[in-house]
């Protein structure tokens, strides 16, 4: 099954005080860079389309004109909400890609191992989405801030990218989700409205994504400890 | 009304392979110096209880000798879950006390004003929690990790501690808690489950929970971005 990869890259980083995330410097480099040499180690992903904002195109291209990957990429823009930006890179995959693997530019913390699982999951099971155990404690709340109730801990994950879908399944997931229903969180949320099985596999505490600024010094020390050691 | 505060750090540290995480050096103290520094600068805490572990009752009791707080806490051992030993350390408290606020050791960057938010929080709701919006995409599995839905992100948030309860209410849902259900994750949980209403007030991202070993960088660089600015 030939795999393309969409880089979301086209997000407006509202809680960054204006500070594009996708570009953010992390340890010296932006986070895209970060990214792009983690796809750039998977040789299982035929061909890259990476999603960007009108205010990132250039540098966003520049950086991947840079990369080993430059023949096999196309830089395109995005639209209003995630889900339009990744549905527009859909599209720019060739006819031959069968698997979609969709990850964050603002999760700079990904492992080529990591996206070889998610390929590998996405290939065995349709649709595969990477997860962690939740750690805190998640409540319910009414408009008024009180507590509705307390969730099972024990039955929640937090989803990560990369996600991996058959692309026939990710197509028709698109077609089936209400023109005006509000935007999708993830990928797999229209994967799983539209009736098909999603599967998750073991994402990595350490493949956060960036919202914050104080999430830029967490990523920071967190690539500093990997320097230490091998890739996570 | 008299507030005291209790401690929770009678934590196994599971996933922290034996490095206890009350101990756990930060920017060259041990997470619960911290802890105990925000703790001593809100006088309205009239009184102290640091519920330890056999492990680091020693080592607890001397930081806790150190500090101006001295003559106002006590060191008292915990029991077999979080529950049973946050219980124990409210045994603990003077009569006198109405208003029992709850902090877990293993959240080092709490500041005096998040602690001053929850007791006056707690003292005008009766029973109040710090939450922060969950940023990540919630998902229910089922037991072979295959989602079953993606949840409401809107009406999610993480809950933190402080946690901050009238006293003969925490009492109460001691009381009712059945005694071989499954231990609560928080004292909210207890509370929730007794039937009194829980109001949440805004915590913050980056009073982080120690969990696992990467935790530690996270938590180092967030304190060194502190001593930049103020307290955040």
């Amino acid at each position: 099954m030939r795999c393309g990869a969409i880089i979301a890259a086209a997000g407006s980083s509202r809680r960054m005080h204006g500070l594009d995330k996708t570009l953010a410097q992390l340890a010296g480099r932006p986070a895209l860079a970060w990214v792009l040499d983690a796809v750039a180690a998977v040789p299982e992903i035929a061909e890259l389309v990476v999603v960007v904002s009108p205010a990132n195109h250039v540098a966003a291209s520049t950086l991947c004109q840079a990369t080993p990957l430059a023949a096999r990429t196309v830089v395109c823009l995005g639209g209003t909400h995630r889900q339009d930006s990744v549905r527009a890179g859909v599209e720019r995959l060739s006819p031959e890609v069968e698997l979609v693997l969709i990850h964050d530019a603002a999760r700079p913390l990904v492992t080529p191992e990591l996206l070889r699982r998610g390929i590998e999951a996405g290939a065995a099971w349709g649709a595969a989405v990477a997860v962690v155990p939740v750690s805190d404690t998640i409540k319910q709340v009414d408009a008024s801030g009180q507590v509705v109730s307390t969730l099972d801990r024990s039955s929640l994950v937090a989803a990560q990218t990369p996600q991996v879908f058959r692309r026939d399944w990710l197509e028709a997931a698109y077609r089936h989700w209400p023109p005006h229903a509000p935007p999708a969180t993830d990928e797999a949320m229209l994967v799983e409205r539209a009736g098909f099985p999603v599967q998750t596999f073991p994402g990595s505490p350490d493949n956060l994504k960036l919202t914050t600024e104080a999430d830029l010094a967490v990523a920071a020390a967190l690539l500093a400890r990997r320097r230490q050691g091998a890739w996570a």
